[in-house]
């Protein structure tokens, strides 16, 4: 799975323009970004009376769209998926995850605060936070390092040498019932060296470099 | 992997219209139905100046939205997916996956045929063909069944028979380096007990349904 940051702070507080510009700056770094945007209200999109549109409409739950250069697809869900679920079924392949939103989560977090809408961050007390982004003062508040809120050069700068550089995959990930499990080394090793060693002789498995097993108990 | 079906006929056959009607009749029998359509030119989606809209365009590789009733996503791709890798990423979870365009894929395909744009058939040769959908006089074209072009009932009967019903899904999948790989009983059998053995005394994972795992090796 890929490093993580949440984007946070109150509506209009300028989350959205920040992490546009901070996009862009990391794209330039050359690291390839996903993002996962939150919306508790839901969001409309597709166009109507586009194919896609008139299959969804028709009652699909899930439309996939795929061409050459772009794919896509909208998805009814019975309950919010975790943004984890999210990272490991849509964005295993790029080199960091922004998230907007998620407020509550255990990511590693930057609060926008802007003084024209908001008196007072709202993680402040969150021991995930690593940095205000902010028009306001608030050095006062620990020992959290403060960005002025149009920094988009040093936010970038801090999830490229904080976020990006600091993480190390772990080689082995197990989701059992959707929920992923934590292995220790051991463990680790064993289910990775057990499972190569149980497909090697398997036409065209021997050099395999990624494996994905899926298995369904009656 | 759910069950497959194509969708297939010359360009303004009428097979998005066709596919519409046969939607609704699946859902009103009680099935979820995903849809992967193909456009080879590309394709429109989301609105200019939407957050979402801005963060792809500012270099963002994906951009997933997330609701408690909806879940998008917006992907670049380098090359095209196969429709194998699309139903296993995103639409593992529905009772039938049916797909428009793909005429050269193995799926069955069931083609639309009509008289106004097309004097003949582009797949009567394909023995993966199961039934046409024409308002043209096609009834010499072999055994294939050839059903009005506006039976959205009799196709959504065929496809519950012939395609839904008579499907068993393998209780184990792999796939190495994005692509299936095939398995027999025995190999299917070594696999799943081997991993559910190395992984039950982990916390959470004695009862195990459904169990994933990824390994990626350097």
């Amino acid at each position: 799975m890929p490093p993580i940051v949440s984007i946070v702070g109150k509506s209009s507080s300028g989350k959205t323009t920040l992490l546009e510009k901070v996009i862009r700056e990391l794209c330039r770094k050359g690291y390839t970004v996903g993002i996962i945007k939150h919306d508790a209200h839901g969001f409309e999109i597709d166009h109507e009376g586009k194919d896609s549109w008139r299959h969804k409409k028709a009652g699909a739950a899930t439309v996939a769209l795929s061409s050459p250069a772009k794919f896509a697809v909208i998805k009814d869900v019975k309950k919010e998926w975790p943004p984890e679920r999210i990272i490991e079924a849509h964005l295993s392949d790029v080199d960091v995850v922004i998230t907007e939103g998620f407020k509550k989560s255990r990511f590693p977090k930057i609060e926008v605060v802007r003084k024209a809408n908001s008196s007072s961050p709202v993680c402040a007390k969150d021991k995930n936070l690593i940095a205000f982004a902010t028009d306001a003062d608030i050095s006062g508040k620990g020992k959290t390092p403060v960005y002025p809120i149009d920094d988009f050069k040093g936010i970038a700068r801090l999830i490229e040498k904080d976020i990006i550089k600091k993480h190390r995959e772990s080689p082995v990930s197990l989701t059992v019932d959707g929920a992923a499990v934590t292995l220790k080394p051991f463990i680790e090793n064993l289910i990775r060296d057990g499972v190569i060693g149980m497909i090697r002789s398997l036409k065209g498995c021997a050099d395999a470099s990624e494996i994905e097993l899926r298995i369904k108990r009656g």
